[in-house]
């Protein structure tokens, strides 16, 4: 039963500050202090106003409390001991090999939604999650989101506060805990808690500010709480870095590390407690909401010979994809009628979240989306995913099973010049652990990846292309993810041409171009970059012996490097040349920019001529 | 001579829209209806308030002019025609093959600051240019920048007024064009000039909401500009996308495209004109401040058999080439105990720029600050570059030059778990146009490189590491970038190491072991990852036919794939076997992290055995 007992959730609160301490002396580090000033206001909010069962953590009714100031990982850990989730032993191996108790919390624990640490992510995470509840879930679980001050310096905040005062989301509550120190000194506004508030209103919040160390202020502040008419709260907390230990209470220099005096700040505390709070669980029967579908899954079908580009193929698919399956969510960058996500609006308006441009904001409500099972497909230009680059990363740190989809890829997007060019995005992408890298060379193969991916772990990523490109596989050929297609062979392939997406067009002309020279040339379309089909390189590397990578992209990171990856083993391998973007572009229409950049089907057969040419001598 | 004749300031305007509409109908794309929303607003800017000598862009008294809304290049090659900076001829090449007039605004034109076209960075980045200008430069100019108001929505542009409000920057002006129709439709706030007039004032701007399109108004607003009491200051302008125009005016679905008709379209404005307008001079004959310095550049130097941690040298040498050069700044992301900038700040209080948790508004600094010429370095942990990579990505097409370090890279931080190791660093910033990756092994030498790249053109990216090293160069030894460092060679070399950063120190570890099996290893330090040194690889390839490549990375993009870039076109060339981090680290010591991600000495050891013997029969 929640308590209502004031004196006994001051007495939470120091157990909360002792363990956090204890946690972070046993590692011999960690971020104690910054645990202890918010330590008031959990020991509130888990006593009295969270909902959660953390027996059934995938209960989907449960309320969320996530971290946004992850390094407070010893005030969670605090929490969910508290709260009879993990013991006192297991809070004790706090950042130690093979511990569920991380330095910063992360999905390796059940009731941790995402993992948090890099800092502005929690909040818009949560605006992604409440988002969820209120519109696609529709359950009256409240999300509790505890932030840092120094994090409200990230843009990425403001986002959150921008897009959670947008759609009303009164089931969210963030609290910043305003303990004014950060990592080096004071931040900017200090204690000036009407800085926060003020600015919160403005983006359309309730907020109220208090001493975050009065559990009665506390209490009456969350009481308040949904309130505000269809707005989202905000409690800005003063707090105390450090608070109830003299040597390190609001003091600068004691930022992330163990309070040097473990047992005198204990006994400052009042000693050891082993307070067990029993979380209300959540009330009612509700379960989540489930959108109607029309069907088994078809996919669009494109005929051979018409001519197509990805973008549009993709914004097709998801249209397949959400008639068939309830739970595919798409998202838009306010670039819709160029990723082709308008096609998913206008199928299906109440599955269509509109991020606006914020792309982290977007990230976030993908990630917040699959934290409650839904499956997000976001999509904005290619280039634009660098802008949420940090929050890319972290998904991958939180698990999470997203797609993304980004679109006019390369220079082949012609005369808009390189601001909107994606040429460092399968670098990016690639790089991030556990990723998916597609990046389809014909519509239908992009129907048939796009109706695999949705069902696939980690971070995905489809890269499509702005132009038109002809029609080369038949509807309802299979394309594996990790697989590769081999377009054009022969017996006496004297060089290999490895593309993707746009340039697989220009090598198959230059194959052409080739054959009138009495070059064969295979052609390899590697629509997966990541993972890449291994076999098939090494098969071409011994095969034709010589290898023409080609690719809209930077030379760095991205085709041509997957596949000296893919051969680096080989004994004897392949010559390898890598056809790439090396100069930075300007504008031009899509067949100059090709041109220039040295990856269109003349260039492209000159580099595999020059190959075979230079083998062959070697190979008589 | 500033003209006050607000009919000629009318005929402007409509001069502007007419100019937006020819070359984006020569070009057949671009973003007309864009630009004639802010047409008024710009004919009166140059026309009474901006100080700018065409004739002389590098002039440092020089006003400022930053389209954040880049698209709307059309007004902007106008604004250049009107101010006889490009004849009609020049601005009608727009989005050809070999224009300076490309599709978004790019520095190959000498008025352009930085390039823009990726939304919600001309904003941060005349932020940095204002801070110049007030705190560096000391000079009188005041900077204006034309933004969006789709662009609002990105938090990078919060974390801009955030910072222009903590700083009083009273030279800094944003104009937002409230055209209320964003790409695909309505903004978050249509009309509701007040949505963003009350934010910009809790964030301590100083607010005027205005008709875009009444130069009385517009006047009026511009004549008030900097008497805010030290705030900056924002004209929220209520202003019609593609105004003039019946056509198109405040109509969804004009972005981006030129008019269908426009002959109609310019009869309906009155016609062409070739009104030339006379910009105001910067006035005064400031001088840029310059900064006092002590001598001759004297680097750090740390003795062999010590211990140190890269980032440490880098926090001292940027002291040492402060003291040496006055133009150098650094920039900070909150955590300078940890980058160790913090000691820059301490000698060279002045010349220290806090930018906060703000890594978008940190990058944008250093791009505002080398505006001006002056030599940002800006810090952060490696991890957190990737919030800002979008903007390091734009700085490319920026022709921007800064160098950015990113400290505590990898799983050898240890004990603070994923969240905060950069993984994927190397693999996103060597993808960058033009940049420069060096990843140090050793404190002097870390200074040296320093010494080299204060000088050096493009994007400069320098990884540290947490951990203290072993110094194993001395002071003085000379390394350049582009180089190597066979740091252990024999004759007798079975296989070769190359590792760089905290792995270089488990490779030698690493070559002791298989010395102890009598088997050779040649060790390469590859602190400079791009460009690498081919010809040492190569030679070590040719030489010893296996190579072994180890970094604390993930596998994609970094080290091991610079070293195959380098033997790609090599016949027979070596095995090579990547070791880099395939798991997702969780917390431990820095130790342990080495041995679970298989990178440390033993896990290379084995390797290298295996390798050295697989090929032995092969030579045999």
């Amino acid at each position: 039963m929640p308590t209502n007992d004031q004196d006994q959730w001051r007495e939470l609160g120091q157990q909360l500050r002792v363990d956090s301490i204890r946690s972070s002396s046993a590692a011999g580090s960690g971020h104690p202090t910054s645990s202890m000033s918010a330590a008031d206001l959990m020991a509130v909010l888990i006593s009295k106003y969270l909902h959660y069962d953390f027996g059934n953590p995938d209960d989907p009714r449960n309320d969320h409390l996530i971290f946004s100031k992850g390094h407070a990982s010893p005030l969670l850990y605090a929490v969910y001991k508290a709260a009879g989730a993990i013991s006192d032993e297991e809070m004790l191996t706090f950042r130690q090999l093979g511990s569920r108790i991380e330095g910063h919390p992360t999905p390796v624990l059940p009731w941790v939604d995402v993992a948090t640490g890099s800092l502005g992510q929690g909040l818009p995470i949560s605006v992604g999650v409440a988002y969820a509840g209120k519109y696609l879930d529709r359950l009256p679980y409240h999300v509790w989101c505890l932030c840092g001050d120094s994090e409200m310096a990230e843009g990425s905040m403001w986002e959150a506060f921008e897009a959670a005062g947008f759609h009303g989301l009164d089931n969210l509550t963030a609290i910043i805990d305003v303990n004014r120190l950060g990592q080096t000194g004071e931040t900017m506004h200090g204690w000036d808690l009407d800085a926060y508030a003020s600015r919160a209103r403005a983006f359309g919040w309730e907020a109220f500010e208090i001493d975050g160390h009065d559990v009665e202020q506390i209490d009456a502040a969350f009481a308040r709480v949904g309130n505000g008419g269809g707005r989202p709260t905000v409690i800005v907390a003063k707090t105390e870095k450090g608070h109830g230990v003299a040597a390190v209470a609001n003091k600068n220099g004691a930022h992330g590390k163990p309070v040097t005096d473990e047992a005198e700040a204990i006994r400052e505390l009042g000693g050891e407690r082993s307070i067990a709070v029993q979380v209300a669980k959540p009330a009612g029967d509700g379960k989540p909401h489930v959108f109607e579908t029309q069907g088994e899954l078809s996919l669009p079908k494109y005929e051979i010979g018409t001519k197509e580009a990805t973008r549009k193929a993709y914004g097709d698919t998801l249209v397949a994809l959400g008639n068939a399956l309830g739970d595919v969510i798409a998202i838009d960058g306010e670039v819709g009628n160029s990723t082709y996500s308008e096609e998913f609006k206008e199928a299906h308006p109440e599955r269509f979240v509109q991020a606006y441009i914020a792309e982290q904001q977007m990230l976030s409500y993908a990630v917040g989306f699959q934290v409650r099972g839904w499956r997000p497909f976001a999509a904005t230009f290619a280039a634009f995913l660098s802008r949420a680059y940090d929050f890319v990363r972290m998904a991958a740190v939180s698990r999470a099973n997203i797609v993304l989809a980004g679109s006019h890829a390369g220079v082949s997007i012609g005369e808009d010049g390189p601001s909107q060019m994606a040429l460092e995005d399968l670098a990016s992408l690639r790089a991030v652990h556990g990723s998916t890298v597609l990046y389809p060379s014909d519509p239908n193969q992009t129907a048939e990846l796009m109706s695999q991916v949705v069902d696939r772990d980690g971070i995905v990523f489809i890269r499509t292309t702005r132009e038109k490109t002809p029609v080369i596989y038949q509807p309802g050929e299979r394309f594996a993810v990790g697989g590769s297609r081999i377009v054009r062979q022969s017996n006496e392939d004297a060089v290999t041409l490895v593309a993707a997406g746009i340039t697989l067009h220009e090598a198959l002309k230059a194959a052409d171009l080739l054959a009138e020279d009495g070059v064969r040339a295979r052609v390899i379309d590697l629509y997966s970059v990541k993972p890449v089909d291994q076999a098939t390189l090494v098969a071409a590397s011994r095969e034709t012996g010589a290898i023409v990578t080609v690719e809209d992209h930077f030379p760095e990171g991205g085709i041509g490097d997957a596949v000296l990856e893919a051969l680096a083993a080989e004994p004897g391998r392949a010559i390898v040349r890598k056809l790439a973007v090396t100069i930075m572009p300007g504008s031009a229409t899509p067949a100059e920019q090709l041109e220039a950049a040295g990856i269109d089907a003349e260039h492209i057969a000159v580099a595999a001529r020059e190959l075979a040419g230079a083998r062959a001598p070697a190979q008589a």
